[in-house]
């Protein structure tokens, strides 16, 4: 089959690599329908993490269930599924803690160490699902084209950005500002307004995403940055700042921006993958009583909350992709969201 | 009067002051009936935070009222009252938000720069409360002796405590951790039990307090700190760790022994003030989720909620007091302290 590998700084190539195969009994082959590219792949591609040699990458998918193992009992061949972008068993105490990034059996895409890995990525034709009864959801029925690109969110932005929201307490009445206008902070402002946030500043500069945060239900546009943004927030919320900001970029300077943005007493709820930026400021956290809350989101346990809404079409976060390419076509997807061309690519095999 | 005064590092002295006068129609004079050295009056004792010149020292005290300015409303003089380790009108935005630390009008005791603050600390005979209907509580009737050590506490200590439990999530069924086992962490026990905790490990090596961190509640005592002491926490609560980690001291070994122990997703309540200690890992935080709140308590919002429990003696926080002095013994109080021969020192003027 063939599948994309990143060889060094941008340079990715889809190549011909081997069939996936079962490998135990609780694995599952699924065919992808579509996959993308994530803002996280950026950081290899761009070299700010080092690639020792070529290796599978990619890792948010949904396709149809092709084979399952022996010890499989939750999926049928056909099935269509949702994979969040890692593995888990969705039984072991911290999956019931609702922490599934952390299961004590699960892993990751694109390396094979265990049974709870997967040397595949979504970006291929095929994926080998470790753990496939914890690890993937059913979706009900065939869904239609349309419905792809917001399903395909659920393995990873859309339920990222609602870990923001959640992680930051966004809750019925709460003012937010989100600081990120990718993938991630645009279905963070989505999330928010799904909440019942009552005032959603996007802090953006780019037109597009401007306009598609104001449909997520952004109230608000704030394109200043740093010390400028921070203050007009705090203009804007009575001199204080809102009750929650949402760090959905990961440098040093947009983790700042949020601190200083929220109100004593309000808290950061963060996502962004902190890209080797400072240690948080313990002595403004402690005067100011702001808390942070966040990390690698546990997506799979989000998927059954928020798949209803995107059945029914309540919720459409699958609007964060501006572009579709064929598989074949991976490195210009990565070069195109690398030159933020586009937000999102959603990719086809 | 007298009153405690810092000259330098160990040099605390108890000198005759000028006697406080009411400067603005919102002050309050108040007689001290008791006060206390703080765990972070070390600090400046120790010289790790320098003393340029003389100042007042203390920020805890209970007393009785005996001038009111003319813009006060809800004080007589008489009442018997409770002043928080701050000022604050709570009126303002954050206030209301529950965050009078972070009062847009309030300030400290031991510095005289604005109607928000106030020269006069709580180790002297009397004090000069700025902003007194927002900054005293009064406590009905006449309490007994008995009960000033308690009530005390609700000045600082105890509504310490309480913020740790609150900033880190605690409630019915919480498995919990605190680090620290002076003034504060006991008193972290004794909220982590009121609050419905249903396991509470208090980390402590010393006997006295260990017997009192289970008269308050603790259900365990780990006297391991640092890698070995994460080792037990994990060991204890199934290899993954309690939900909460309460940090009640405030250095860099103690903050990473709470982050490493709390299970993934789990919650560091945390109250030490940082004393110089490094930035928290947020790479760390992001793996786990787990998250990091608390600060400066806002005790004077909790006075109203620990009281009663403390007037009809189901919560008996005052027992943290090991040692009672005459005013003009604070030097020895500060000894006692800071050698670890008491663990709360209360004064008497």
């Amino acid at each position: 089959m063939r599948a994309t590998v990143i060889h060094g700084e941008r340079d990715i190539r889809v190549e011909e690599v081997p069939d996936p195969v079962l490998r135990y009994g609780t694995d599952a082959i699924v065919r992808v329908v579509a996959a993308c590219v994530c803002g996280s792949d950026l950081w290899p591609y761009r070299g700010v993490q080092r690639t020792d040699s070529p290796h599978r990458i990619g890792h948010e998918l949904v396709g149809v269930v092709e084979e399952i193992g022996t010890e499989v009992s939750g999926l049928s061949v056909g099935d269509f599924v949702i994979a969040p972008f890692y593995v888990c068993d969705s039984t072991c105490l911290n999956c019931r803690n609702g922490v599934s990034t952390s299961c004590l059996n699960g892993g990751w895409w694109g390396s094979e160490d265990g049974p709870g890995s997967s040397l595949d990525g979504g970006q291929g034709e095929r994926v080998r699902v470790p753990l496939a009864d914890g690890t993937l959801v059913v979706v009900p029925g065939t869904p239609s084209d349309e419905l792809v690109p917001h399903l395909l969110t659920l393995s990873d932005v859309m339920g990222t950005g609602h870990h923001a929201a959640v992680s930051g307490g966004v809750r019925a009445g709460s003012t937010v500002a989100v600081v990120g206008d990718g993938a991630v902070g645009l279905c963070a402002v989505l999330a928010s307004q799904r909440l019942g946030a009552s005032r959603i500043v996007a802090m953006s500069r780019h037109e597009a995403r401007q306009a598609l945060a104001r449909s997520f239900g952004a109230t608000d546009v704030v394109p200043e940055r740093g010390d400028e943004g921070v203050a007009r927030l705090k203009d804007m919320f009575s001199g204080i700042g809102p009750d929650v900001v949402l760090e959905c970029v990961g440098t040093k300077e947009s983790m700042d921006q949020a601190l200083r943005s929220a109100r004593p007493g309000g808290q950061v709820g963060f996502v962004g993958v902190p890209s080797g930026g400072p240690e948080l400021p313990v002595r403004t956290m402690f005067g100011t009583n702001v808390g942070v809350r966040g990390g690698v989101a546990p997506v799979r346990g989000y998927i059954e909350e928020l798949l209803p809404e995107v059945l029914d079409g309540r919720l459409q976060p699958g609007r964060v992709f501006d572009l579709t390419l064929p598989l074949d076509q991976a490195a210009e997807a990565y070069a195109a969201m690398d030159e933020r061309r586009a937000t999102k690519v959603l990719l086809r095999p």
